[in-house]
């Protein structure tokens, strides 16, 4: 689709697409270009990435991309955050980069970037080396092969510490043995430290126990380490695990004739489904201009925020509340995805390009996987007069990335179907967040997980954007009940009390909405100038939910006015440039107030019935860990689905392969032949 | 683990094991038998099954079995239903295997046998032959090439027809053309019939319209067939469908050192897991006597019944209202699957014998597919230190049944886990019951899919029975609820409002409950008496259920009074032998009164607590068809799932072999190697 143009001064030999994510050139230049801009001052790069092209810009040029009719692409800008001489003095500005021109330029007062690895080793290194520290390691009189770590966490405002400057807290663990993978989350001990935005240690406490509920300064005098909490059955690495069962045979996917997609850069094209990839150290995976068999669907897809507030009311465990996207990335946090380890079949993976505090370019490599997974039965029928049955099996794609954001890992996969349906599934696995726990002790707010490990109860609450496009642009929102019809109402037809009927509702203003399964209630978004031929209705989509409690923090704490995407299951809004972000664009030791809410209140009561609108998707999971989940957590999977509603003419899938053994090969097992 | 003992007069060479489905040879014995006794009577046999042994029995001996003590088995009998000379008599008796002793003899008064296949092509051909109904057809003025067919429905009581005869629904469809497959479904006609159980037509009616919203008798002059229905594209089978789809490239599944299961008989042991495979008429595939690395999980897992009202509140179309169980039965309904269409890879397949009106026994060839599938990453950690990433892939193990019921296919299938979790997925699939409507009309109930086809809204409720045995028969339900602490409270610690801890109640009736997901409300199976080393509380698991609504039918109307599963989410019963079906034994033109909340009410306040008890969790989907739905629907998915919860002392899956590309042998697709 992208054509050669003369390579111009930015050593850009091919021009991009306008959503392709910055290449390494681009980023280079752009580095160049704004330290040449403030020359006597050391310029630190936070963000360096793509400024995607205004809706207005983009929408006549994917149509003109789709008819193949040459168009001249939206200006290329990249967004940039910076710090100038000191992190007190945080900025932003954009940067055409045909033009170099620097614009938007902007002081983030009172604004904090996320955390990155540099600052976690720095402080981890800094709290280690500090005296203080050093001396109350020393007074728990820890084991000879002790190996003392720091997990450094980003500070969720509690109320106690002065919100202006930024706090780094500190919590020390052990790991037991040579090893390096050995599981220190295995050792939470009794201490940890809270540290300034300049690696300073501002103060050592000693962490709660049963029979203290809040945490105290270190006296220098704390109880020694229990060696009765030493014990064998926490470590997950294979060196470290004596039995491994040897019960599971090989299964391997073989695609003699390759995969059935193909790409052109990020443009990626499978069955019916056309779309294109994009990347970001912040969301991660976006997905954008998705269209089946020609018609449009979706604008953009992403993951926008999500949030894990932990149940532990003893201080300082209330700032442990975690914006994973908005704190620190999911894209600079991707796993470099591994073949045959992550997925099975033809793998293609897609690379990224993130930076350095320098501005330099670093490569990414594999941080999305793209391959094809067999799904069961998509459909069958047997006609029982003539005994023949059709069948045929559903092949999804997917679309997969993992993140690693300390001890949890997540991993998130947008799957299409041959039924024209898009699936966003989570995956939660990982290593549980663990605090020091006394023997013998419990507590109302967490599971003991192994001797002296105490794994607290916690949420994780994702909000998954959806900007649709469903036959176009404009869109409105249905909300649709089952109910059943009066029984006693003369003008109504029930005579025995079983006929029900559906309520429909078009949301016309931005509000929250919430599920009600016993209305089997359900969000449709629908086209309303586009009407299906045969049920000569407007044409959707359906949004099938992941039934999900909301967040259990109190309405006015912190952590409810920091995540106001948490308190509704959906969100519709009416589309603006760059509002990406349910909990407000800058999550790090925010107060609250910019979230979802925030903004359709400052908005005032704007119309979304036939126009440009924006589905915000909260759910997520209640998690209450389970001894199974230690010391390494199965997966707990949540799926949320978009799904046609009188959108075709018919069943898109009836076209799908007949499902044949001549194609699909499969193996007999012993003397079972008779249904042959 | 059967023993070969020496071979009786009934021919078996082999001693069965007590759960084991009866042979040809006990089937052929029990025909004998019988006829033997009821000499100048003609026997027709509706049901020959076995009489699962009562667990007092059951239990020791499975204790025995698994410690390899030789223990001799419980009596082996056969539970017989059948008519004498007329459909009238409907009797049941039972009869010991070994002493032939015939037993239980019971009149089934008022009752009515289960449907058919030999009663339903009587019906079509008993309708289609009567002068009146032919009449009708003659009035149609049909085209030249259609083909009449008649869809056969048990009789939903509507208060309208004597309950006590049996009367079987006839709806009139046509076909076009000569092909035998092509979808009689797309053209439903204006009339049906309505006969009784001499397969005499009693009435001839016309179907409603939109002006007239109940059936009339047909008066000779009923309107001409509308032309303008005539459509193309309500075809399904491949030599019907023009366009097919080329682009899906095979995908094989292979497993070249085999299946990692075992099978000894009904014996199969997979993983850590050891389960007994059961199979009959009614409920097709049971599970029995399942544990994981030697303990007891569960005694029995079925499906106990389904219900399917449709919505359409005009006459006769609230007679359309399948037990799909007790009216059809899931065992005699179950397609035979074939190898390498309904499943990828090593697959064993079970068959079965059902039986001839006669007694003669009928082989069902694959029955039940047993084959495991890869179901993506089961659990992954990075070490962020290291760089380590561990990953490990998901195998599952799945035993599936798929039936046929008219119009309809579900997909039933027991997955099991490395993780020690059980899934139970249902896919709907196949084809949309349909009703006739005039072109350019609506109704408020159904969904014009097709020119002239509604098809009407519907709910499929599922009963799903769990006979749990945690560590033994003696259980507990614990629900629990995730709860915001106090925070005004100053006898709690939840200073910033960020606490949350759980409520435990443990039930101690009988009595049903209900779904709650914004308390993140869970129902816990729990062994009272085995505490978890690690976390000292009852070792358990949980039912995640499949959030539905629930029965809309109002609580006044035939189908609520015979459907009594379908109002609540779960029930909570004692054990009892033969206690096996939530909307009663007789569900074929019942009247209600015998189901599991009238069984909960005779029994009085039956405790419940470290009891033998049951589960029974309703869940299914409300479905107003889409026009995506047509012609045949692509699956719809449910699942329910059992995990573990404090059962085990860390996760089970640690052990599962780690993912590596030298044995699952991925492929490179293009280009893209920089992650190797």
């Amino acid at each position: 689709m992208e054509k050669p143009v003369a390579s111009d001064h930015s050593n850009m030999a091919i021009e991009p697409h306008p959503l392709d994510p910055l290449s390494p050139q681009e980023i280079s230049l752009v580095a160049k270009l704004l330290k040449n801009h403030c020359p006597d001052k050391s310029v630190v790069f936070r963000i360096i990435t793509l400024a995607e092209p205004s809706k207005k810009l983009m929408i006549p040029f994917l149509q003109a991309e789709k008819t193949s009719q040459p168009r001249s692409p939206p200006p290329r800008v990249a967004f940039v955050q910076y710090y100038l001489d000191h992190a007190k003095h945080f900025h932003q500005v954009e940067i055409n980069l045909k033009t170099h021109e620097i614009f938007g330029k902007q002081a983030l007062v009172g604004k904090h970037s996320y955390t990155d690895a540099v600052e976690m080793q720095k402080s981890e290194k800094a709290c280690l080396a500090n005296p203080r520290v050093q001396a109350e390691i020393k007074a728990l009189d820890l084991p000879e092969e002790a190996v003392v770590c720091v997990e450094s966490w980003t500070y969720a405002p509690d109320g106690i510490e002065d919100m202006k400057q930024r706090i780094i807290m500190c919590y020390l663990y052990m790991r037991l043995g040579t090893h390096l993978d050995s599981n220190h989350f295995a050792y939470p001990l009794d201490i940890c430290a809270e540290l300034n935005g300049d690696f300073e240690v501002m103060k050592v406490l000693s962490l709660p126990s049963a029979d203290s509920d809040r945490m105290s300064e270190c006296s220098g005098n704390g109880k020694k380490f229990d060696r009765k909490k030493i014990h064998g059955t926490s470590e997950y690495h294979p060196d470290l695990q004596t039995e491994r069962r040897t019960t599971t045979k090989p299964l391997l996917v073989q695609q003699p004739q390759g995969p059935s997609f193909a790409c052109d850069g990020n443009l990626l094209i499978w069955e019916k489904w056309r779309m294109r990839i994009g990347f970001n150290y912040r969301e991660g995976l976006t997905i954008h201009d998705v269209s089946y068999d020609g018609r449009d669907l979706f604008y953009r897809l992403s993951l926008s925020e999500m949030f894990v507030p932990y149940g532990d009311s003893r201080s300082p465990y209330p700032r442990k509340a975690a914006f994973d996207l908005g704190n620190n990335g999911a894209g600079v946090n991707a796993n470099n995805l591994q073949l045959g380890c992550d997925c099975l079949g033809s793998i293609k993976y897609f690379d990224t390009y993130h930076h350095t505090l320098a501005g330099d370019p670093v490569k990414m490599p594999n941080v999305v996987c793209c391959h094809e997974i067999d799904d069961g039965i998509l459909w069958k029928h047997t006609n029982y007069r003539t005994n023949n049955a059709i069948v045929t099996r559903s092949r999804i794609l997917v679309l997969q990335t993992i993140i690693t954001v300390g001890n949890y890992e997540y991993i998130f996969a947008f799957q299409f179907t041959q039924a024209a349906e898009i699936n966003y599934e989570v995956r939660a696995t990982g290593i549980l967040s663990t605090n020091p726990i006394d023997i013998g002790d419990s507590v109302p707010y967490g599971t003991v997980v192994a001797p002296g490990v105490m794994a607290p109860y916690h949420q994780h609450l994702f909000s998954l954007r959806i900007d649709p496009s469903i036959d176009g642009q404009q869109n409105s929102l249905l909300v649709e009940e089952s109910h059943p019809m009066p029984i006693n109402d003369p003008a109504v037809h029930n005579p025995i009390g079983v006929g029900y009927t559906t309520t429909k509702s078009i949301v016309e203003q931005e509000t929250p909405l919430d599920t009600d399964v016993t209305k089997a209630r359900i969000f449709k978004i629908i086209n309303e100038k586009a009407l299906n031929p045969i049920t000569n209705t407007p044409v959707g989509y359906k949004l099938v939910p992941h039934y999900s409690q909301m967040l259990l923090a109190d309405p006015s704490s912190f952590h409810a006015k920091r995540s106001e995407f948490t308190t509704h299951a959906l969100w519709v809004t009416k589309y603006e440039d760059r509002d990406l972000y349910s909990a407000g664009e800058h999550t790090m030791q925010s107060l609250g107030g910019d979230g979802i809410a925030s903004k359709i209140a400052s908005r005032g009561q704007v119309g979304v019935r036939n126009e440009d609108i924006v589905l915000w998707h909260t759910f997520g999971t209640t998690h209450n860990p389970r001894v199974e989940d230690w010391p390494v957590m199965p997966v707990e999977k949540m799926m949320v689905t978009l799904k046609p509603v009188n959108f075709f003419s018919r069943s898109p899938a009836m076209d799908v392969p007949i499902s044949k053994q001549e194609v699909n090969g499969s193996v007999l097992v012993d003397g079972c032949c008779d249904g042959k």
